[in-house]
């Protein structure tokens, strides 16, 4: 075997993390026959005092990443998911607190939606009051986000969502933008505006001490302060949609101090019929068809005064 | 440029289609603030007289698939969109009418569903009774599909769905199975049961001069039986849930003689908890491990009595 | 436990299977310090004497498909992957032969390419002759296909590819077509032409008594004909260029009696450039949109004469 | 229409940017009858003074997305595609150059790789020398990546790739690791090591006035770097794998300061096939279970001494 010491170059390691990604856990709980379920993929992201196994493979230091799977499982059997976010501090915790090298625990995690199955109006109607309640099917709309860290001492809570596609078939402009030598784009005043949004909202909240914020709840209220945003806004570009949606949640939800939208612009174009003798107004309801590429991409920040930004600006690789 | 003729080859042309594929068409209708939109996803193969264009490549009886998309933006707008299978049906007939050198069209269409984004309750109330309803979250759960094939003088027109995820925590067994030298699986009387269903279902209905089946009520009312019988069926095999789901569709529904399903068995493996010194029984509310691959895959049809079965087998390429 | 038996429907079990889909498999053979690499994704369908399980949930005939997994397993150490096809063979005939109500077995395999990373320059040089040579970088361009079907007495194997982009920058042209009243294409002369094979190919050899085919070289053969075929056409129409693909292997290999070929054309279209006082002529060398949707879908079977088709038409659902 | 003014809100707009994403452009070079081809997927992002059109929807500093996807087209046509890097720069100056809203532009590009198809050994010889080469087969393995950004005066270039599956089949261990009681992973002295290399490198060159690096010979040459490393490195942990990779680069590579580094462990599992009587033991050749989820995941920064972070540490959202 060979040997690997640090040798003496002039190479230095840098920020690095490591744990296991994409832990997939569903949790079933019972209350008679009713059941309840958390469907949950979390990814665990561990630093600290590291240096020896990068230069020597030495693994004096490192819990193995298999471990860190075992510990999400074993977590969700003794202590339950109350949410997301619960459960993340929860691990979190955990691995700074009984990991000496550890100094830094990242969680982070998708859930994933699913509804009940109404009960069956063709089966013979159940005797007692206890009617099963097993059924579910997936919502399949948006992926809930969760991204907990700790570094011993502060806490910092990211939620966000995912792949929520919404649309306004009117209420959209475009038009007085810059013109250069390049620009061949008519301008609009009655277009259609969709998106996919991908948001990620930062707590105030920063420690144990603290009351947590009812998780559940904050989510679900966002959710639809930024689809009636969406929805209610005006849109004279997608950046004011952007600003409103944001900003909507900064005032109406206390426990938020910053949100990063990225929204890409799904395109939704006219489709010319002239040739074909037919007009194609958007007043008489018109026909368009939906471009996959290339879209606009549009991303802010929008802020608490006084507050930091502390979100990655770029929540996409494009 | 070089010219090909049909050189003496003891070579064959058999079964060839061709037509534009995903054409993505959006349809709004304004019925005064109100809006509706169809969303849909259209694929258009034709087939017929087609020698030639193979052989030597001339193009004589060649309608460019460019003309095919054009034609399904201009039947959006001339004649809309009430449904997938009548929007198939229009097109279908329009090119082997139209077209002497084809023979068949067969139309595939995927529809993606969206519900009201509902008024925001922040914002000033609107003051008459034309409250804009112009905003759309798209639903996300499964796609709905359609396809619908004639040959000039009778028709087939095969609906479905697909990536509809569904789940049981219970009322699933599995034992009894044949062991051979390679089984090691254990039995089990109490297993969570999730498929994504992939389904096809073939109306009776063949021709212009029957009454057309109500298209969006049948999908809707087959959908909801797949979904109650799949929460209804106490499970000894995910085959026996399959059969319960087709025999539902065929019981409940005059219109459909033939179903195929096509259920992978999404697994989700009880975690052993043992060595961490935990129990994991199902009884108290169960950790699962949600597999990716591999996993189980079940497909069968069921049939009306005296009806033949025409869906392909094979829903899917593994 | 609620009880089925079949009841008295008017509802009839059609063609079913089951099986294990996507059992990733790695095989590794060690020759000394040179290591060699099979890397499988196998999926078995079996069907036969199976009405049973779906009536009544007995699963008294029924292999788990747990066990077609470890079978897989099993049988890539015990006897080796020599070829996908070989391989598939030999599950298939033992499925069929040692489980009674099984008459059909199914395998089909995604064979995914590696070539081995040359040995480092930097690096000392070895000092024997025995170099090691076990490091693989995954070749990524098409995936492998290979289908066996075996009834107990007669055998199919249908190998093809899928995933393989190529395309031509001249030498294409499109006119002569068809216009009518929704035809707005413009004929060109010189265009790109550009495709993602998708095929698949039928062997005459139908079982064990007859020498097999040599099928390592029948697919790289194969492989290569489609390339040259695709490059040498001067082409008039993709269905044209379809064609020449397809005889060019009939011609060519023997051991072949049928072709399907699956051929989006992958449009790329000249951008208009006139508005910035651009030519952007093809002869100068262009400038092209690569578009995703729509596209055009060619597809065809090529026979050698006197022999059926039996590849299913659909290698898509689009 | 309704008026937006800046309301007088405790909320403030952070960081922001847009532009148009994905936009597909391939560019052909004829020289005689020998073609050659760039394919590029190019993402532009523009900052600066854009408040207002977030507060009120004016668009009176901003350029339309679309423009920046004509300008794409045109400077394609215009300058031709050197390599990514070159192309990124010439449009992120134009942009900061000519719009005087706009303070930074990033370019961000994919680059999708082809070969040559070799001409068929089947068809007629060519007569003269200039055999046509215009045929091309997209290589499918990883990604080139790029992205430049310009603020007006300084420059930032990143280079990269994506998607580069490698495995050694032998001379990876895993022992002597933390063990704690969530701990069950046995140790091993023999084990698979795989990835998919997803890296980043930033370039010490910070500006027009210095001389460029060669972009393409040094994307090659770091490719192979990374290669041999992983090939070479005899490992204890994938961390000591990942350290020798871009240490490998710092050193052999003058023109890199920084090296990011995300290394999934693509598990490959032994399987137990005791039960069934076989051993599968590594120095026999072993058959190993090809996990998806969940992975290791490995990441980690490498610089040169001296110079400082600046890659953004998360290369993937999980």
């Amino acid at each position: 075997m060979a040997e690997h010491t640090r040798p003496a170059r002039p190479v230095i390691l840098g920020q690095n993390q490591y744990g296991k990604a994409e832990t997939r856990v569903v949790k079933v709980t019972r209350d008679g026959a009713t059941h309840h379920l958390k469907d949950l993929n979390v990814s665990v992201s561990l630093s600290g005092d590291m240096e020896e196994v990068h230069y020597s493979g030495s693994n004096a230091h490192v819990l193995p990443t298999d471990t860190t799977k075992n510990t999400v499982y074993a977590f969700a059997k003794e202590y339950g998911i109350e949410s997301a976010e619960q459960f993340g501090i929860h691990l979190a915790r955990h691995f700074v607190i009984s990991q000496e090298p550890i100094h830094r625990a990242r969680i982070r995690i998708e859930e994933y939606a699913w509804e009940r199955i109404e009960a069956s109006d063709a089966d013979p109607a159940p005797l007692g009051a206890d009617v099963p309640r097993h059924s579910f099917v997936r919502k399949g709309q948006e992926t809930r986000l969760a991204q907990i860290t700790c570094d011993g001492s502060s806490w910092e809570v990211v939620s966000g969502l995912k792949d929520l596609v919404v649309m306004n078939t009117t209420d959209s402009e475009f038009w007085g933008y810059v013109k250069d030598k390049y620009t061949t784009l008519p301008e609009t005043h009655d277009r259609v505006l969709a998106t996919e949004v991908s948001g990620r909202w930062r707590f105030g909240w920063s420690g144990d001490e603290q009351p947590m914020p009812a998780w559940e709840k904050s989510y679900e209220e966002i959710r639809k302060h930024l689809l009636q945003a969406f929805a209610g806004t005006y849109s004279l570009s997608l950046q004011q949609t952007l600003y409103q949606m944001g900003a909507r949640v900064i005032e109406q939800r206390d426990e938020i101090d910053e949100v990063r939208l990225s929204l890409p612009n799904k395109h939704h174009f006219l489709v010319d019929l002239e040739p074909f003798g037919l007009k194609n107004a958007t007043a008489d309801g018109a026909v368009y068809f939906a471009a996959d590429r290339p879209y606009g991409l549009i991303e802010a920040t929008v802020l608490r005064e006084g507050s930091a930004a502390r979100i990655p600006v770029d929540l996409t690789t494009l």
